[in-house]
């Protein structure tokens, strides 16, 4: 049907396929319709989609953007989901909050009221216009995540001559920095670079490595700043402070300890991301709030049968262990691929194998509710992250929200891959006890201050099986153009139909895409 | 009376006469008493102050932060505020604010409600740990202040090849710290030094090289990053995004635009710093509530005598027009260096002069309301400085609350100095106008979304008479210390009196200081 007429939309498609992204960007640029303006709100579409039916599977970010949009458009949406709340990976777990992994014990989070883990998507880039379109239509209250804070600690155990230390990522970086813009300054002084740069060129550059580096001024080398932190802070009356001594240059590069950070980071993190107030679930929830009504819960997914004229979706309503049926026009499926590959179907084998090639990446998480939050007071560290080599830790992340008060929940590890399923075998009892093993070397109240854990492997998780697609550069040219399409009356959308894998953006610009091509195609 | 025991308080400042600093902080940290630790918390006093009087001029922080702390000792405190608010420079601007200059008409602040500029202080840094020892203990809400956002704009008028462009700094750092660390790695692999370097040296700083500056792992070359922003940034389906191109080095150099930032902040700047909840003044009445009724408003300081036995003040009643008069044992003055040189008393000339030689900073600040976020909704800044090489701008600042609200108010500019000087001399009317000539070069949206405006010229303002204390290090050394020992039964506080100017953390740490030595001479 929709091979009868070539769309503009679908001619992309096909330059895409044919001479990749390149020529993809091009012949959109040469329209004037690139796509950074198109992505930050949902497609402007005309005509009306009474009378005709579309059944939603999960009721995820990107299934409840599909129902919220199609319904605007007059669609009779159904959206079927597994469990008895919607959000797919947008939770937060607080008191009150439950979850059996499989093949695990349950486990009840009983933080304290107020305090609580986004054990799932947790910060939102300044940048991600789609999700901040629905956080404002919504009014959603958002507050600052502090995603870096060089006041923080790193902490390396294989860290050479600065192993074991905590260190605050501003010294290694005033110092790296200085070091490196001394060395410079000197290769420059030296003419040694007079191939490269022109006397103009060598002056600015001299001024700038000054700058940067804050290099004394008569000899250029770098003898440490106020912004690696003082040994004795300035204060009132005779006290000016004390400065702190650099670290040596050669014990910087011996420990490799600056390759935990970069010039800027990487693209898409930010100094300051934002998080909605109260949970990251308020996001699920405002969703919820407006298509609700067509949610049915505990609609576990058994079938997917489409025809000519029709698609027949079975489910097991797990209330009453009955089977039911729900037919409709289109069906958008939003389920994980690590989940759809076990769903019946009448795909062809092709489109089958694809939805099997994908990849899903284990993904490990634990909140610790500490009775005191140590690391504002005896560290001053007001968010961000502590970062460790320390295996299956990575990472452990102090809490942008109740600042100052008396108990506090942080982020005891993040881990991905071969570690996350080597911690996501442990009990979760064993997972705390891990948690606490590692962050008791930084931080000497740590074990102390411990009250409950609540820990996640999404890998684990009934309905999801895994945090997100992960895709290799190979599986993009081969299987992905193939699901985007999707086969029949069924599209497929969520983040692993996106370039923004693991990002709620994802999952809403995946279904603002995919509920454009079915009114395309149901106008047509 | 004081001189009679060498304390060992008294001993360091002797300390510090005569050796300096260094000696000071030899001795202090020889005895185990390290200043660092001391501040974080008031001081910890013994005995009880009843039956003595002490009487503070000023309701700022230094002033209130003393009679909270000598009320707990159990001294009957009296303040003496001129106005009929507390707070001192720690105000905020909000519908209902009113102030009018020194020769200026009334302005009155007609902002929306919800909306505010803290005018006075408007961050607090993460190490200041007096001040959040209050914000802990009064219970004050806080949020982050933004204080540096990559995402936002740097805009130089004279920026050489890169003038009046909009330019975010996260791809100015990228682009020239990932050329330096080319040129570098090629110095290095050039051998050219090897007399700095031994072999394991370089292989390990051109692995760093590589990983700050992302460079080519083939050919070590900077060729662009994800993290300086995206041409289109990656979406759904097709679109994996285009990178952007970077700027050139000779460019980046000619332009002088890498010296808007460093390899870290200077201190006491971060990252992310902390703003109250609703306007700075959260902070001034959380004291005012412990406080307030040891607090004579309206009353204006007219003379200060003290003999053997007491002091005595004489303070104008503003409402009445009265003057009336205040004994105690001992006086805090918290008044500005500024305001006190305008007042009667019998100090000795050489106090006098101490008081009179200190200048204090000009400084200018300006809210404008706009109708539209157009920063957020169009470039999507999120708080953080756009940075200007305008005359009298220096900074536009983005709000850090009522994040994706309908309106917004911005700091129009932020100057000191001269620039405040000729800026402070225009009329509320005429300093708006000033402001939106320069944003609206930088914001297209600037002058359409512009609703109304509120200004203050701290040295224009009476009871203030400028910004902060401006010290030089020559009267560092040569009125400083005697202005910090005070005359007779008579001690000054405030931020004047510290190495943290212009802070509140100054005030308080400042007020702590004496008031513990008024303690140490009430129980003598």
């Amino acid at each position: 049907m929709e091979e009868r007429s070539i769309t503009r939309r679908q001619f992309l498609y096909r330059a895409a396929a044919v001479g990749g992204t390149g020529l993809l960007l091009n012949t959109m640029n040469a329209w004037g319709i690139g796509i950074a303006s198109r992505v930050n709100a949902p497609p402007v579409l005309n005509g009306s989609g009474k009378g005709k039916r579309v059944v939603i599977l999960g009721a995820g970010l990107a299934g409840m953007t599909a129902a919220y949009e199609l319904g605007k458009l007059g669609y009779a949406v159904q959206v079927l989901e597994a469990r008895d709340f919607a959000g797919g990976r947008c939770q937060t777990a607080r008191k009150g909050f439950s979850l059996t992994e499989l093949g695990g014990d349950k486990q009840a989070c009983t933080f304290d009221e107020g305090h609580y883990i986004n054990h799932g998507p947790w910060r939102i880039p300044l940048h991600h216009q789609s999700t901040l379109y629905y956080t404002r239509r919504f009014d959603v209250p958002l507050e600052v995540m502090v995603n870096d804070n060089d006041y923080s600690f790193v902490y390396l155990e294989s860290g050479g001559p600065l192993a074991r230390q905590r260190l605050r990522p501003a010294a290694v970086k005033a110092d790296m920095r200085g070091h490196v813009a001394e060395l410079l300054a000197k290769a420059v002084k030296g003419n040694m670079l007079d191939q490269e740069l022109g006397a103009e060129d060598k002056r600015a550059l001299l001024d700038y490595l000054a700058h940067e580096g804050q290099l004394d001024q008569a000899d250029l080398r770098y003898k440490g700043r106020s912004g690696r932190g003082y040994a004795i802070n300035p204060g009132a009356g005779m006290n000016p402070g004390q400065m702190s001594d650099p670290l040596g240059f050669k014990e910087l590069l011996a420990s490799r300890i600056g390759n935990v950070y970069s010039a800027v980071q990487d693209f898409p993190m930010q100094n300051t991301m934002f998080q909605p107030v109260g949970g990251m679930d308020a996001i699920a929830k405002a969703f919820e709030n407006q298509v609700g009504r067509h949610i049915r819960y505990k609609a576990e997914v058994q079938s997917i049968r489409h025809g000519e004229r029709e698609v027949v979706v079975t489910y097991k309503d797990t209330a009453s262990g009955k089977l039911r049926t729900v037919s409709a026009d289109y069906c958008l499926c939003t389920m994980p691929l690590s989940v759809l590959r076990h769903v019946e179907s009448d795909f062809s084998d092709q489109f089958k194998q694809a939805i099997a090639a994908v990849a899903y990446a284990p993904v490990g998480k634990i909140g610790l509710q500490m009775k005191r939050r140590f690391w504002e007071e005896d560290d001053q560290i007001y968010g961000g992250h502590v970062l460790t080599d320390m295996e299956g830790i990575n990472t452990i992340s102090l809490p942008s929200s109740n600042w100052q008060r008396k108990k506090g929940v942080l982020l005891g590890y993040y881990n991905y891959q071969t570690s996350a399923i080597e911690v996501s075998a442990m009990t979760p009892s064993e997972r705390a006890e891990f948690a606490l093993r590692a962050g008791e070397k930084i931080f000497p109240a740590y074990r102390d201050s411990f009250e409950s854990a609540f820990s996640v492997a999404w890998h684990r998780v009934q309905y999801n099986l895994g945090g997100w697609a992960d895709w290799s550069e190979e599986k993009r040219q081969s299987v992905y153009p193939l699901l985007l399409k999707g086969e029949g009356r069924v599209l497929l959308a969520g983040e692993h139909l996106s370039y923004l894998g693991g990002w709620q953006a994802g999952a809403i610009e995946s279904a603002w895409q995919q509920l454009e091509r079915i009114h395309e195609r149901a106008m047509a």
